[in-house]
């Protein structure tokens, strides 16, 4: 009864289990599975253990699991290994695996190449539908996918694409090349993994194909590597709107020292941004110290115009990443920006005026309402076309981050504040 | 050639060549082409367009269409429709279609039967395997995806699944029984669309079963959608973190209304919560006065905290919606964190320390560094705890916006420093 269940069980939840053990005795563990599935889980274990155990193990226990692992799981477990320990590791494998694992490992991470799979099912154009679906069935146990097979010619640059639905529905005796979708949806090595999770999202597809740059394949990107990259860019996109660094795996996880270093340098960068507001309070001193009750309202006039900025600039970010809105849109997005803007800065100023009018009287009123209108304006379409401009200079949009816009709207509001006191408080005085 | 060409284009390029077009223009091309492409192809357009098509173009024409579409677009669209709409339409499809329809559209936005299909290919455990091939071939152009199958019994309770591979790879006279993976991972119809989503992702799965509450098979959920569920729920955390209420559709195309709208709301309850430190302010005018020099200090001591709040906001709402973090975890998270915001608050007090020294002597320059270390502790644990506190009591974590933790770390900012300053400064004066 307990192995049917084990066969039951899916190799992530086998995984999740054993995580729980020490190295030792989750590969003891491991052992008593057929070498398919510890593969197969081995894979769901998260990146630390994987590296721990290949260390640990020997070479002899380790080598079968490593051979069984599919090719793209493989190349990331080599790229985490130490120089003597890949070195060690090569000799053990046959040429054939050697040159995959070499080959897959040099791409550079965030490249389709680094996430794509070599165990594609390829067929050939002169093939009848009957002999393709054949091939496909005796490839299958090793494929990561046999519902998608790519067709290529004999230098093997990529002509087709069929799947396994259109090969089963199509006539037996047809050619693959009659029945194949040409020149189908595909991305190159060098394409930011990003683009190739949004195409695939896009396209709706089980996998797409990765071709070098003579449009050879080389490899495939299945939709579950697809999804993970989706939402990995969405968490790195998270955490650079807040000022973090690129944090790669578990936050659970993360060393002490890692967190700091990936959340101090945007802290005391953006310290030099706020001693400019600290030097625009300095020097309006004087029409601080003769209307003190001014001080009252800063504090929601300046975190007003953050929050107005902090909102366009991250509808703006997340459009961008998303594909929503290109950078040619940007003149298109400022003309609504300064109507949106415009009606939450009348909304606002009307709320401070009364708030104004009830603690200052209405000369205080006027200037806080006034400068409600200009500092929303002024934050929104800041925090909106922040992210235009860092993506026009090459940078990524999502550095215009929400601190980053706050600063500068601190900036902005403290000298449009004072210099409206300034210009309309002391012709009463 | 050109023929040749469009049946190679993929139906998502289709769409977004002809939603250029005019309602009227767009109808006339999409007749041009074969009815299951007029389907993939008006499934691929935005919305809006799809509503605007469905509300112009004559009945007669349009029900083929309509019919021709899969189940989870056709309920997406129905439930878009006016409700007269909706009656004139109903009456035109055969009964099957009908209550199809009816019961995709009646579950509740946001929930697994809301998003799932019921075009899903269901085996009979006593069938042989090559029967349950058979079965799958003629089913093949009428279903969501035949690659994997669910197996039911008598009642229609899920009982199994199989995948088209492990198929075509057992042996063609084995029972379906004794191949299938028994109970398999599913979800039922009012499990949130997040969750949905994340087992997808978790499980690397290219469809989930969803089961009703008697555990009978009612619907898939395919890969692409959870795709899309995915990006969707990650784009509403991007912007309830910026404060910007549930935003649907695309931000290029959003009135100007409703973006006033879902902005607004916040943008006025923390001008509230901002009176705090305005009243913080005027309760210090005092000493305030009397050391005009603070103010320089004060944007970057209140910003800084808020900013290290932010950072251990984002870190624990995006943790907590990818699973990495449970509620459970707080108390080992608020440790570790006491340690970075600790060492960032260190870092952070000698460099104000340098900068109050310089500009205004030893006394100042004590006073602000011991802020400046308070402070960046107060915010980051404030941060840290609101999106654990909000999960506990039920709301959404990523309430705790950077605005929100930016609010609460200025008012606290306010009251720590002047607090620091009237205790330590007034003995000298
Ligand atoms: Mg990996
Ligand atoms: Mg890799
Ligand atoms: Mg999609
Ligand atoms: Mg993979
Ligand atoms: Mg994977
Ligand atoms: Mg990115
Ligand atoms: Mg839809
Ligand atoms: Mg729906
Ligand atoms: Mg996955
Ligand atoms: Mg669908
Ligand atoms: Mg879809
Ligand atoms: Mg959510
Ligand atoms: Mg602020």
């Amino acid at each position: 009864v307990l192995s049917v269940r084990l066969a039951d069980t899916h190799a992530a939840d086998l995984a999740g289990a054993l995580a729980e053990f020490s190295t030792e005795h989750l590969w003891q563990l491991l052992s008593c599975f057929p070498l398919s599935t510890q593969a197969d889980v081995f894979s769901y274990l998260p990146e630390d253990q994987q590296v721990e155990l290949a260390h640990n193990v020997s070479r002899q226990d380790f080598m079968p699991v490593i051979r069984q692992m599919s090719s793209d799981e493989r190349a990331d477990l080599f790229n985490q290994l130490s120089g003597a320990q890949k070195q060690a590791l090569l000799p053990a494998l046959a040429q054939a695996e050697r040159d995959d694992v070499l080959s897959l490992s040099a791409y550079s991470e965030g490249t389709a190449g680094a996430i794509m799979s070599s165990d594609y099912a390829m067929l050939s154009p002169r093939l009848t539908v009957s002999a393709a679906i054949e091939v496909l069935r005796n490839e299958a146990p090793d494929k990561e996918t046999i519902y998608l097979s790519y067709v290529v010619d004999q230098d093997r640059t990529l002509i087709g694409a069929l799947s396994l639905r259109e090969l089963i529905l199509a006539p037996t005796y047809a050619l693959v090349d009659d029945v194949m979708k040409h020149d189908p949806i595909h991305v190159k090595v060098d394409t930011a993994q990003e683009e190739v999770a949004t195409l695939v999202a896009k396209y709706d597809l089980i996998a797409i194909p990765v071709v070098n740059a003579q449009g050879q394949l080389v490899g495939i990107v299945t939709h579950d590597d697809a999804m993970d990259v989706a939402a990995a860019e969405a968490t790195e996109d998270f955490h650079k709107t807040a000022t973090i660094g690129k944090l790669e795996g578990s936050v659970k996880d993360a060393k002490i020292s890692l967190l700091y270093r990936k959340r101090v340098v945007w802290l005391v960068v953006l310290v030099f941004g706020n001693i400019f507001s600290g030097a625009g309070l300095a020097a309006f001193e004087q029409i601080i110290s003769e209307h003190i009750a001014l001080l009252f309202f800063l504090p929601l006039l300046i975190a007003s115009s953050g929050n107005a900025g902090a909102q366009a600039g991250t509808l703006m970010v997340r459009a961008l990443a998303t594909g929503d809105i290109k950078l040619r849109h940007w003149g298109k997005m400022l003309g609504k920006e300064v109507l949106v803007a415009g009606l939450l800065g009348m909304t606002m100023a009307l709320a401070v005026y009364a708030l104004g009018y009830w603690r200052g009287g209405l000369d205080i009123a006027l200037v806080v309402a006034a400068t409600m209108l200009i500092v929303v304006l002024v934050g929104s379409l800041v925090g909106l076309s922040l992210p235009f401009l860092l993506s026009r200079f090459g940078m990524d949009p999502a550095t215009a981050s929400g601190p980053l816009i706050t600063s500068i709207a601190d900036v902005a509001g403290v000298v449009i504040y004072f210099s409206i006191a300034s210009w309309y408080l002391p012709a009463l005085v």
